[in-house]
């Protein structure tokens, strides 16, 4: 199986809300494109993360990212947003992410990218606990 | 023409980022999606702001807001935000819109509504100015 | 009494997270300057809002935002968004709310100002309930 | 000169806007808190960075954000967000940060810590400029 085929990719698009001042995305706004690629993602696999904390306890929590910003994006700008799984453990996923600027020539800028670590925890405790759905994943589990 | 031939609507997704503490929509984020579905109206009738912006020099700015939140949205809701125009003039609009959460068996309740004016500026001045785009609407030009 | 004499002010910054590529203050935001005088404002009188909901149950839940926007504040702008209740029932209160640009000078540019509607509410089931605090005010009681 | 003299420290409260629908701080907004202390940090030596624009068209621009979250914070806790030069270039800077809750009773919590990287732009261009001031350091200049 190639690696491509494990690429999950969410569409979005720039608006206002997403702009500051310097006339481009603002930059801790690429966490929240991450976030909807990953709930999007489970969502593909049939899950739903407000379903799965009623049935169960569980949400997910990020504990670590890491990002580089390479381009800027711009109002109305359309962008996708990738999620690949590279680890994961009982209780824990890394995902690398990518953000990338579709142009009207169907090529693409990549804009940022990431590492984002998320463990699973009880709603109420915030307590680390087991994932309780099968995550789609290619990498091996520890 | 009917009344509802004239209205637009955008779905959009509650994500994380949309909530707050009281596990539900925060209510200024009705704000943003209204603003997506309007942007989503232009650009169903072909208009970009950031290239009428490079074109003319125009942006549209907010004057006026007024919204009633009615019902609460959670995360992974699925929600449709509509535009209707309700007055215009030369160099101001006047848009009704609402939000409405989609249930499975395809019922809506209405969450927010609210009336939003916006004034054509120029993008370095902030100065009043005519509106550059034919705005599609069913009211009366003033 | 004066009616000065019961005006809340609370003091703040804008920072590249509030503004949009307009390069001015995003409208929307101005709800949150709003909020952050209401929290502070409550606090002031010795009511801090996460300790009231863990003993009683009751938060506060916005139902109305009328706000007008009317002059931009850009990066590095300091303000100051004021309270003034102007309407209290058992279980609803409606705010007057402004928020300034503080020049050098002293001098004060109004930029947006606006009316607020808050009921208080049980956290769970988002039903009203009775204020379970005295809020002071100049208002009478309804 | 101890490693403590050089840390600069900006407090700041969690409001409704801050918060999540996990009853938390959400994730991303601890780089708005890493932005806001950058922001004052740069002020208390006397650095405005709208002022610096307007004299210089420079700006500065987040390249990296590196940050492990470890803690949570919740509705109205005071926070105390870090700043501390580690590396400087002619263009860029790298700087830790970190946020802490401030208890009660004077302890204090770590709930997040990271890098942050900015790089020294041109506001039209983007493309990378020399720093316009002078930051104070104790890292070495490279």
């Amino acid at each position: 199986m190639s690696a491509t085929s494990s690429v999950f990719e969410w569409r979005l698009r720039v608006y206002w809300e997403d702009t500051d001042a310097g006339g481009v995305v603002f930059y801790a706004n690429y966490l929240k494109f991450f976030e909807r690629a990953r709930t999007e993602w489970l969502r593909s696999h049939g899950h739903n993360q407000q379903a799965l904390r009623e049935a169960t306890g569980a949400i997910f929590m990020v504990t670590d990212t890491a990002v580089r910003y390479l381009a800027p994006a711009r109002l109305d700008d359309e962008l996708a947003a990738t999620v690949r799984v590279t680890e994961q453990t009982r209780v824990t996923m890394r995902l690398h992410q990518q953000a990338f600027r579709l142009a009207a020539d169907g090529s693409r800028v990549l804009l940022a990218e990431g590492d984002i670590r998320i463990a699973c925890v009880d709603a109420n405790t915030l307590k680390p606990r087991r994932i309780p759905i099968d995550v789609p994943i290619d990498a091996p589990l520890k």
